[in-house]
């Protein structure tokens, strides 16, 4: 169910060169959610806490837990919603979003805030699904659980959409434009048909599952189609 | 055709006292394409470097030719095969695979080796591209182009794959099996129908996009639902 696997080692990488140099940074993954336990009705332009949740090594939680105020972490994402295809190498893109905060983790300790924040995790999987689960959880649950709060102190996005930009040395030769396909392919993340585990009970897979599952499908669809556009003139685009 | 956005700011996140602190550390969403050319057939299985291609700041550059070695860095990717939905909030989970490395990146410098990895990173866009857009690249395109090639020092993968893990107590308990649906739902990317651009001359999607969007798509799709496997019983899974 679970596998790690390591880098092969040999040639370059093996050789004692680097062994004397600085710590490099390290990325893990987890998963996260924007959200507001003081202001719990705040909307996503107004300034919020990212909730991380996942497998916190030891080593994250002694150094959050030793900083007076916070562990100073940054947290991206990107998702990619097409590619794009066009006459030269170098003017291949792919359309996509991205996201970079920078802020502070500590880890949160009020029981409140803790459920709070699960439920707003677990109802990031798939919308309701915190009141289709066993809730609350129970004291075992709510010791093993480790929740990280990122006090944001700025962060940035980029979203890259529309179609081709090519120059125009190659948009006005013939022999270049008779013989290479420019346009975008739309790429977008799909939901498939839920697979009941062995030991589930209950015949039908649920309303808030299939209903989220076609509402993600419909959307993450229409978002990578539309992100495509309508072709701008050259001078428009970079 | 791009944006920028930013944080807003108001509240907590505009105070000063975070002002004092030292620098967090900066994630960039980039492409990047593992290879060797040294060994040009080396396979997956083997020590790599990685190719890194994007909107490298004149930050990142300056570190890079400023270190006699490399700019220590972090380089992370992932993937997310199928969402895991169990009896508690706690077990729920998600199908994924990702992978960090660490390394030391400098800017490609050699011409005959940059072309070698644009032509890297062009075919991992879609296969065979390189060949099917205007190439080779001229003298402008190839002074405007960097390429980071990262030296790896050490690399980690990790697979979460499988069904559902949900403890005994509830298993056990007929009023939680009774009522809440558990198993996986497969997620995976999807290709859709390619978009012309308006000054497209290619009557038809060429063969190479075509065959390329059809073999990710069944892979993608087997991938993420061959994933989900067979049920293990509790004990083998954590």
């Amino acid at each position: 169910m679970g596998r790690t696997l390591t880098y092969p080692k040999g040639g370059s990488n093996t050789v004692n060169r680097y062994k004397h140099r600085g710590p490099v940074p390290t990325i893990l993954p987890m998963i996260g959610q924007m959200g507001s336990f003081e202001y719990p009705s705040a909307a996503i332009d107004e300034p919020l806490e990212c909730y991380l949740h996942g497998y916190v090594s030891s080593r994250i939680m002694n150094l959050a837990r030793s900083s007076d105020k916070g562990l100073p972490i940054c947290i991206a994402a990107s998702k990619v919603d097409g590619i794009v295809l066009s006459l030269t190498p170098n003017s291949h893109s792919y359309n996509y979003r991205s996201a970079i905060l920078h802020g502070y983790a500590n880890l949160v300790t009020s029981d409140e805030e803790k459920v709070w924040a699960m439920k707003l995790i677990t109802n990031s999987v798939v919308a309701d699904r915190w009141d289709n689960s066993r809730v609350p959880p129970d004291s075992a649950e709510m010791s093993s659980t480790v929740i990280l709060k990122v006090t944001i102190v700025d962060g940035s996005g980029k979203i890259r959409d529309g179609g081709v930009s090519d120059e125009r040395k190659d948009k006005d030769n013939e022999e270049v434009t008779g013989r290479i396909w420019t346009g975008v392919v739309p790429v977008w993340e799909t939901f498939g048909e839920p697979v009941p585990s062995a030991e589930n009970k209950v015949a039908d897979v649920p309303e808030h599952i299939r209903s989220y599952i076609a509402d993600k499908n419909t959307k993450n669809r229409a978002y990578a189609e539309g992100a495509v556009g309508t072709e701008l003139p050259a001078e428009e685009q970079h």
